[in-house]
């Protein structure tokens, strides 16, 4: 690895001590709420990102159920941030932070920094079963979500060709792993799409055969809700024709189907949207973690020890003033990246003394399908076609964009009234050998 | 490889002469041709297709210049076919045909037919170099598309995180193989994004600094048009910013760039609009094919001594009544399409002497970029912003289903506006090693 002088991304300036360097792991929520609190300062910026785009992630189960086309849900950094002048877009991976000499490593070389905010977030997590990924995606990434896609929409091609009764129901069985919001929005939309896009598309296979099983491991659906809207979620999916099983331990999947518990449930299609773990960058920094490798930072966000290197969104693991964590999700994300914001430019003015960081609950929803939802705002609960207005309304009001406002409410409009997700196409090839060109027949 | 009975098909019917099973081979212009010319017949029709969604190819460069999304311009086969009762949808590929026992295999079995319908089109060729198609991909499928979308959107980036002018450089530079229609479009539309989407955007690489060579072996451009619209392309083009070489052999290839002549041009991005071959089926049927393995039919489209057999398409080489060949353009497809459903119509109502296939030619156009374009009409030639229309009303036109009409006016009209390219993400990686996660430092 080759030293890469931080100059050589900053426009050709010299590091300056009256231009701080202000390094950002990560273009999610949280590392562009940093950026754009920091917009008007004297600080140089840096933004590293493995990706050259910003993700709406919680529309993504969206693209993967084939509703949404990805540009709908993803805009380029660079583009966002063009017109920030002390910002240098890098596309980059992150590998390691070396916190005595205040450097990254990069996958392209060396860069450092006066400040480092380290927002790389979290991805999905097989509780020690990584053979897992295989057989059950998780919702993550756009590649993530081409590739349920792909599998959804292959599944009912296999069905339309194969002509035993028992294996055809295997192609028509899909299984979603956890019950929490993404868990909920994937199997009430495959649900959807069985029952009402595809039915008359089908000649020999009847996709109103399909079943749709969201297995849940705890008690309840929607944890992070109230009880009595995890109890509404559960029978508004069931009214979609979904079958939802909790208290009931996924034990092994394979290319076959899943056990729940001792009992076989042959699947071909199996969706994981159970485990989270943060980023491996987290457990890099040398801080304590917890148990899903989230960074325990301190009050001010800042990592213990270090106080110019804070860890923000889903990689931090803070308690709100109750006790409970900071949940996450992309609302926190932004908090945190405003408030980091807000200590530099604090610190530059010579000000140490800023307040902890708090945590302002703005509420929570979860879309479950057509017209029903379940919301949360403080002791105001709301389910059905109300919470799925409410839901509409927030999710295109925070995508970033005009242009993608309206084209998403374009979708909506269309898929609303014919039924039909726009998105419906077949691309790229799989890792278990299924490719678009040729599905080989089984055994 | 099993026998699969045609009966299994076909919504459990048997084969019956009052219902003759007309296979189709591709779902393109010309497969989808058939397919609808024999909606209200007796007919039974399975139409098969590797893909599952049929591709408006005339645009698919915009969809790897990051203008529109994928499912703007592709839509599932059998969502377009969803009301004709008398189709049958299969996602499968050809592999060869049994003339003697009447059947087609396919992976997933074998096929009987009445009337074979082969519409399986053509890719791209490399003249016997098929080790350039690494370095310089191809347009035909969605997949092709995102390939150069990925490789176009990550030479900038590269372009960014280099410090040595002349490989800098070779990252900005950009050679297009081909002076055709596509070769034409993709030229224009990568000096456009340099020079007007990307400059703001860059910090350290100036995306003005871009060099787009458009190299055709040909003494003209576009050499389907009139030689006058053929000057009046390089015009617009070298207007727009691209170099243009006429009279120039490519002899070489690879990751460095290629050789133009004798004479070495560094480039790390190389797209290849420059041969065309048949799809492999036609060289299978036994038939003679021309060099470019196009399939010599009948008059009447059919397979020489097969008349229960049809080659339609760019599949199919046949002259016009001036002796020049019927184009491999879009509405020749769908006119041997129309005219083979026409004659088994014919045939079915006892009359077998229908007169031969003739082409009509309803006139060529070709986009070059803003507001630049030819047009040709018979005598009547068109180019510059006329041109320009013409191309957008009659491609917005033919455009299949109403949402997509309206997605793709939307998304121009916010191009034109903003110079912005709304589907600027890279996903997926590519065989070359570059991903979107990490880009490997060179050397």
């Amino acid at each position: 690895m080759t030293s890469f002088p931080e100059r050589h991304h900053m426009d050709g300036n010299a590091p300056s001590p009256d231009h701080p360097h202000v390094v950002i792991l990560g273009g999610g929520f949280g590392g562009l709420a940093v950026a754009r609190g920091l917009a008007d300062t004297h600080a140089r910026i840096t933004l590293v990102d493995r990706r050259n785009h910003h993700l709406f992630q919680p529309l993504l189960y969206q693209v993967a159920t084939a509703g949404l086309s990805a540009p709908s849900i993803a805009a380029p950094l660079r583009q966002i941030l063009r017109r920030q002048s002390n910002i240098t877009v890098l596309m980059d991976e992150a590998l390691d932070v070396d916190l005595a000499q205040r450097q990254v490593r990069l996958a392209g070389g060396w860069l450092g920094y006066d400040a480092l905010v380290v927002a790389t977030g979290a991805t999905h997590a097989y509780f020690g079963h990584d053979e897992w990924e295989r057989y059950a995606p998780g919702l993550k990434t756009l590649d993530d979500a081409f590739t349920i896609r792909r599998r959804v929409l292959l599944a009912f091609e296999r069905a339309e060709r194969e002509d035993d009764p028992a294996r055809r129901q295997a192609w028509l069985n899909f299984v979603v792993v956890g019950g929490g919001a993404t868990g909920v929005e994937l199997a009430g939309t495959l649900a959807e799409i069985a029952r009402h896009t595809l039915p008359r598309e089908f000649r020999r296979a009847d996709p109103r055969q399909a079943n749709v099983l969201l297995v849940e491991a705890g008690p309840r659906l929607l944890p992070a809700f109230a009880p009595e809207l995890s109890d509404k979620a559960r029978r508004q999916l069931e009214k979609l024709g979904v079958e939802v099983r909790l208290g009931t331990a996924v034990t092994a999947i394979d290319a076959h189907g899943v056990m729940l518990g001792d009992a076989p449930h042959p699947a071909h299609t199996v969706l994981w949207a159970a485990g989270v773990a943060a980023s491996p960058l987290g457990r890099s920094l040398g801080a304590p973690v917890d148990r899903a490798g989230r960074v325990l930072v301190e009050p001010d966000l800042s990592l213990p020890g270090h106080p110019d290197v804070f860890v923000i969104g889903d990689l931090a693991s803070i308690a709100q003033v109750d006790g409970r964590p900071v949940p996450g999700v992309a609302p926190a994300a932004k908090q945190m990246g405003r408030y980091v914001a807000d200590v530099l430019k604090a610190r530059w003015r010579g000000n140490a003394g800023i307040r902890p960081f708090r945590y302002r609950d703005d509420g929570s929803l979860a879309t479950i399908g057509r017209m029903a939802a379940v919301a949360q705002f403080g002791r105001l609960k709301l389910s059905g076609l109300l919470a799925w207005w409410v839901w509409l309304m927030a999710h295109i009001a925070f995508l970033i964009g005009f242009r993608n406002r309206l084209v998403v409410m374009l979708d909506w409009a269309w898929s609303y009234w014919t039924y039909q997700r726009h998105a419906r196409i077949v691309t790229g090839t799989d890792e278990t050998g299924e490719a678009d060109a040729t599905l080989p027949r089984e055994g």
